[in-house]
């Protein structure tokens, strides 16, 4: 949910305005955790992140593994000035180089790297598996890869609501149409394989917000998955998939779940791998 | 999606058969930590299992509390007999006491109980906020009740299959034709609440089966989940909610998740609450 590999009108599908920034920085700190426990790279190790969008990740990623030399890359150098911006202010000493390049074509040699990070990326991409090829010939035997992922189908909610399941549905449709799967999660482990790689190990994370969770609720529920959702509006009208008078109310239903008595549930998924020695 | 509280035809979707029976075994088994992992309750305890079935959840209760004064209750005999058969077989120095009752109408005095236990048994009732609240009248304050409740909403499987998801959406239909919840999981919380508990913590603890994990996949995957769905293929082509060869396609793609690359994804929830001092 959070990056891109497309610049430009249609190519990604969450679009790139200020207020789409805002969120994917909300939705870091609520899910910083969530991503990053179980990721520290060792000082020195060469780390690519492949599609640091706006450096919502980037910014943890050199918090939780000081002292390794980083390579960030984008498609888009708007995204990437942002990203150095908010990576230079958070952790100066970082040593990050930035790279403006297309993921289906690394300017990278082989084994160039010891470890691969890529977060809410492969969800945009109209062919997962060659870019996950493509990572893993610029890592090293033995190097690691980790994909963390979501899927909007593991997203239920109290009170249930059609309109809501709608209006997620229309936003699956949209990425779907863009040339994404907003439902890549559940294939990540397979994806993984068929790229070559070993040693797959898939594990979920799973968010749950409910009213002894106010925090979470408001910065997942609300202000990353439901803005999320939300943000599609005029493109699912645009599109003819939805009135929007239907999408309007599914979107209340969503925010319904994340107050009172409502509860929020969704699924992300953490892969690791090994390029084959 | 284990036990019951309606005698004869209708009253259980699952049903009683012999196979079912065999199921909800192997279900238990595969779920065993899912379900008691931090429950253990002092030697001594005056604990309740409302709806204990035929003991799939009995006889891991006694392993992991000995020495508790269990009382389990079923509406069902033929139910308890096999129960009380598998603690005796299991564990022979258990102290349980053997009552066939009505979850709406406890034959029991107040604040007769430290604990509750209840776990697969609040889906199957008409109004399990009522049930809820009678199981806090023979619960002491300051007392806990433990629910454990799942939510077929978040089934989610790759290869991805319209026909499975209708399948699933049938098993969900008739059970709530039935007066029950199959979506409960969600809303177990806010029930709770409602029926005057305090201190209510929900966790969603997530199986997800691939690969990586074979006997997870055959346990649960397929001896669990599939079987489940398969058992209520004569209702739902009975009832016209589809037709025989959809149904089976459905079921066929679901035991595709649990072959190969396939993935299956299925969230529980665990509810603790204590009644208010």
């Amino acid at each position: 949910m959070e990056t891109t590999m497309t610049d430009g009108p249609g190519g990604y599908v969450h679009g790139y305005s200020g207020r789409e920034s805002r969120r994917l920085g909300d939705q870091a700190d609520a899910l910083a955790a969530l991503v990053h426990d179980g990721t520290a790279y060792p000082a020195g190790s060469r780390v690519l992140e492949a599609g640091c969008g706006v450096g919502a990740q980037t910014v943890h990623l050199v918090a939780r593994s000081p002292g390794v030399r980083l390579t960030a890359v984008d498609l888009s150098r708007a995204s990437l000035e942002q990203a150095r911006a908010r990576v230079e202010a958070s952790s100066p000493a970082a040593r990050v180089r930035w790279r403006c390049a297309d993921l289906r074509d690394l300017p990278f040699g082989d084994a160039e790297f010891d470890h691969v990070f890529v977060c809410f990326v492969l969800e945009h991409l109209p062919d997962p598996r060659a870019v996950l090829a493509g990572l893993r010939r610029v890592l090293r035997p033995g190097g690691t890869l980790t994909a963390v992922e979501g899927d909007h189908g593991s997203a239920f909610f109290h009170p249930d609501s059609a309109h809501a399941r709608a209006a997620i549905a229309h936003q699956v449709a949209l990425q779907s149409a863009a040339g994404g799967d907003a439902l890549l999660g559940r294939r990540l482990g397979p994806l993984l394989a068929e790229a070559g790689y070993a040693r797959v190990g898939v594990v979920p994370r799973t968010v749950y917000a409910d009213r002894a969770r106010p925090d979470l609720r408001r910065a997942f529920t609300r202000d990353t998955f439901t803005a999320m959702i939300e943000s599609v509006r005029g493109e699912a009208v645009a599109a003819g998939l939805a009135a929007p008078a239907d999408f309007d109310r599914g979107v209340a239903d969503l925010h319904r779940a994340a107050d009172a008595d409502g509860t929020f549930h969704y699924t992300f998924f953490k892969a690791t791998a090994v390029n084959p020695e």
